[in-house]
């Protein structure tokens, strides 16, 4: 870089862990990327999509960063004053729980041009998975993304379940290790116990599972620690949970 | 094919728009496929990623097929039928308000193979315009996602704003026509009329525009109808239609 310019930052979702579900765009932008800033859960293969590039993990796991917040906010800055072309990777979409907004204000404050490239979300990867619509008419006319998760310090709260509606299919995200108090968050609320519920691992990469169950059954404890493990998860409630039928993805 | 074996159905979500937003797996997909079933508003410049294959429209818009879905659903077998790789196209991702369930019923009765490729929903595509985060931690705890469409030959209602949150962040799809009664809709619930509004055009597309407005104004009707055209639209109400701040796209 010519001293006193800057790069530009591009904040790039890269989708739910299947590496064929970045977008070109992602794919593109990691292959000509100077500097690569990445959460924890991108893949080493992801990654390997930027060969050429300084990596760098930040650690961010579950909204709470091994890395300070303000840190990697520098880090950011720094990365853009030294490189041209500065890749922030983010799993999912970055602006789905990313925390994004927080490293943007930095950005703005040092006068650093930026950019969004929108990834595939984990609820729709999720669907993908069920091999169900998350939305369907006249049953499921809306689609609720939320998470339990609260910040590092923060009270845990059962705000976001709040007059959901039964109808409404719900997709919370970083949600398997609270499964039991989330469940019981939307009993309270009016669920019926026998609503279908799902919790999807690691959905699209190579250890996706899938466990089918109800919200009553979650709400007794139906999600065993070991099974979480360190796999992201998706709690998905509500119509697209049903198992009346699956994907046939095998044999192609 | 051989005589009695079918082919497979991949129902591939197309993205926003812009080309390079498919995943690299549906760009694959499409370049290996023997059939392409796609819906209107997919642009050609998509439909060029699979130059050898048929390609038939069967011009679905705004949930209202001008082929008819049980049309769309013996067309989808036929093609499968008589090849080995057919590639359902849907804007977006094909489980957010893509109908897919009535064709994945229509493929399970003839026993035909399928599975779903998740895409870039529209909804990311436009928090990524708007270069703000769906998701705020405090303030914009959930997104929900709805339609004020119905089915045709249903009456129209507003029942998808029951309940929601001035806190929710709302994502309206295919809903420009009727922002006004939409934005009616949520001053009922207890949204104020300061709240932020965001119309995203073509979200993604070289035709994008964003027009930044109060819940007060689309209620009064500051949507012109010449201003939507027959682009996609999506309203995008609350937090991430605020105006602080704004990607810088240009001169990268």
């Amino acid at each position: 870089m010519s001293e006193g310019s800057s790069g530009k930052v591009w904040f790039v979702g890269a989708g739910p862990g299947a590496v064929d579900l970045l977008t070109v765009r992602a794919q593109n932008l990691l292959a000509g990327a100077d500097f690569v800033l990445f959460d924890a859960l991108i893949g080493a293969e992801i990654l390997q999509l930027a060969p050429q590039a300084r990596q760098r993990s930040v650690g961010k796991r579950f909204g709470s960063a091994s890395t300070d917040q303000a840190e990697i906010d520098r880090l950011l800055v720094q990365a853009a004053r030294d490189h041209a072309q500065v890749v922030r990777l983010k799993g999912g979409d970055p602006t789905v729980f990313g925390r994004l907004d927080e490293e943007i204000d930095a950005l703005n404050a040092a006068g650093i041009a930026w950019e969004i490239v929108p990834g595939v979300t984990a609820a729709t990867a999720a669907a993908a998975a069920l091999g169900r619509s998350l939305t369907r008419r006249g049953r499921a006319r809306r689609v609720v993304i939320a998470t339990p998760r609260t910040g590092r310090g923060e009270p845990p709260n059962q705000r976001w379940a709040a007059e959901l509606d039964p109808a409404d299919t719900v997709v919370l995200y970083m949600a398997a290790h609270v499964a039991q108090e989330s469940a019981s968050a939307l009993l309270a609320e009016g669920f019926a116990s026998a609503t279908a519920a799902a919790v999807v691992y690691a959905a699209s990469r190579s250890d996706q599972t899938l466990q089918r169950t109800t919200l009553g059954e979650l709400a007794g404890g139906a999600i065993a620690e070991p099974a979480i493990g360190e796999r992201p998860a998706l709690l998905v409630i509500g119509e697209p949970a049903r198992s009346d039928r699956v994907p046939s993805g095998g044999g192609d």
